[in-house]
């Protein structure tokens, strides 16, 4: 028998802790597995030997239902991206030593484009040496940028959590009977795919957003401005959803004037404001009421509002990931090809990570508008499956109750 | 058999719906009614005789129950405040005209403090002139700060949104191993009640928000920046709630250069922008990793995440103002008077809306810790009841279904 080991890396999604629940799921339905060892905070607790046995906390039917529904990480999060290992040859040899210790030969990274590096580089060394460890990729990211994969577990809940905002803002803003603007600001620094889901009400006859920008597309203020003058012609209400990632003509963010100073450590600068920025231009440069509206970390970690589908489709490729595993993947992402969009039917595969790490695949060009304010039918039709099914998350006292580890 | 009207005013909630719904259906059981009319955008509809038969709209159970978790106002909402008649006695005579042309003898004013301004004003009127409409105010705030009930309806709902939103957020903001602060502001110029309940994870053992800051408290950045560095000293992720209106010692709002320079049609400051400027201070003076998050009108309108009891309160209330009406109350606004706290029980009165209106109801002092930055039990004795039972929003295409008007 041997042990498996799994982390999660990245920023948190509603989804994350769906995949974990499914190779801790898979483990315990496969007898060649012993343990499922959960590394806390990313690759940072194989480093540092700091383990905890999964199969010892989640093994029962409530705490593996309980872990689908709980949003962030339950192992917690690390944004550590490893030096290939010429460069760091001691730090791969501290990796491989925790796993041959706890004889651990799968290795499960939960995790976004960055994590992928790491599975790829992971790979490549126990390749080069010799070593059978199994390392296999789960994608999470409510971005939805990764290449090859039809889609990401994590963007279907981001997506309805942002469709069912938007839908209820919609009606919030149009109570009053005069000229206004509703800014919506929207995570996603290159790709819009998360901006584009605010366009979902549409399919329910809602009027708005009448504006979508995405940041494939350069942001021209004027237009913007113009935009709106046009619509508040007939409308009272407009709303805007713009994508937080929005540069102008010549690639500059297009509230640089007005970003925070800090960055991530990957060194991407931390975009904020856009949205107040934005509500500043209207108010100056049109004077009706105007409000900006930042739905920030709410679109990742509001796991009441999780989809269905979203969760089984996370969980579903965490049990594959172990599968895929005992048949000899590895340096491998497990990925989504879409079979059918209506009826709506995925199969999981695996693939070269080499295809898919450092890559990001953007918002496609031609599911925008000729106006460029906005999203076409097709882009609704890919995005609305991915929606589907409203999950019930436990409660107690009223409120939503989530796994802790002990 | 008489007719009634009813109308919306003020900023949106959740429940104010439910109480439409609840004049509605009582009208419908009640003989002696004939049609209900619905004046578009508060009394601005009565004034320009812009009236909608909702009883011929409105009159089965799908259509009473959809209504009912339909979030902002069915009527649409004004920001009108009347003049005393005194001063404009042209618009009581056009107001008046339009209740008797359409054989109202009945109005009801859902809405917050300002409407309950305008109930007082036209009930002293109609006594003064002889005038046999009965008057009745229903309120409804979710800033919960209306004197002589114990609640008001939309609190639980936006209480039920901040405690659950709260709660996913702290998983959120301690998935990295490293010191961080995370700021929520919340809605509340002057009073604490939707702050304080960012405090009910608590209940369940969650370990945040650790600090709280209302503004019945003068607010000190020295004070908040010592809270956050002591707290680090032993936990890594502190999470920060803070009211919209915290003021300073002088009275002035903490963030007074960084406001916008809106004001709204009553004169009140527009306040955006107190948890960006903390989080700059908090970058400058601590330097750890640190983000501000503005639930904004999500606190108001995300309908989804309803507090049941609310929402079933919102019904009754509306249900008995009718009542009432027909016991000759007039001038008056509906109040709930808490029986006992556990078991949770109220019942519904009715009480001179001169005690009320222009009135504001703080959070009490006493319930706010020693330490000025968090609340005590009693608080969440007090709130936990309102947030209780989840509500099945009705769904087409994975996303809430709302009532529209034809």
């Amino acid at each position: 028998m041997i042990n498996i080991a799994v982390a999660q890396s990245g920023g948190p999604t509603c989804a994350i802790n769906a995949s974990l629940a499914g190779v801790i799921r898979e483990a315990l339905s496969d007898d060649r597995i012993e343990k499922v060892f959960g590394s806390k905070n990313g690759i940072d607790g194989i480093i540092n030997d700091n383990l905890v046995d999964l199969s010892e906390q989640v093994n029962d039917e409530y705490s593996l239902g309980l872990l689908k529904c709980t949003p962030a990480t339950l192992l917690g999060s690390c944004r550590i991206k490893l030096k290939p290992h010429c460069e760091d040859e001691a730090t791969y040899e501290t990796i491989f030593r925790t796993f041959e210790k706890n004889n651990i030969k799968a290795f499960f990274y939960i995790g976004g484009n960055d994590s992928m590096d790491t599975v790829h580089k992971l790979s490549l060394y126990a390749a080069q040496k010799g070593i059978d460890v199994k390392v296999v990729g789960i994608p999470k990211t409510i971005d939805n940028d990764v290449a090859i994969t039809d889609h990401t577990p994590g963007y279907g809940s981001a997506a309805k959590y942002i469709a069912t905002t938007v839908s209820e803002i919609i009606k919030d803003s149009s109570v009053y009977n005069l000229k206004s603007v509703t800014i919506i600001e929207i995570m996603g620094r290159d790709a819009g795919w998360l901006t584009a889901s605010s366009a979902l009400p549409r399919v329910n006859g809602q009027p708005a957003p009448q504006l979508i920008y995405l940041p494939e597309v350069p942001f021209s203020i004027d237009k913007f401005i113009n935009d709106i003058n046009k619509l508040h012609e007939t409308e009272n209400s407009v709303v805007v959803a713009v994508s937080e990632g929005l540069k102008d003509e010549s690639g500059q963010y297009a509230a640089s004037g007005h970003l925070s100073e800090a960055v991530d450590v990957f060194g991407h600068k931390y975009l904020a404001g856009l949205g107040k920025f934005l509500e500043t231009v209207v108010s100056g440069r049109i004077g009706c009421k105007v409000r900006s509206i930042e739905l920030n970390v709410m679109q990742r970690c509001s796991s009441h509002l999780s989809s269905g589908t979203d969760l089984d489709e996370a969980e579903t490729v965490g049990r594959e990931a172990v599968k895929a595993s005992f048949n000899g993947v590895t340096g491998k992402m497990m990925v989504f090809k879409r079979v059918s969009t209506s009826p709506y039917e995925i199969k999981v595969e695996s693939c070269d990570i080499s295809l898919i790490a450092n890559k990001e695949k953007l918002f496609p060009l031609e599911w925008i508008t000729e106006d460029k304010n906005n999203v076409s039918d097709k882009a609704l039709d890919y995005i609305l499956p991915l929606i589907q099914g409203e999950i019930i998350t436990p409660t107690k006292n009223g409120l939503p109750i989530h796994l802790e580890l002990k």
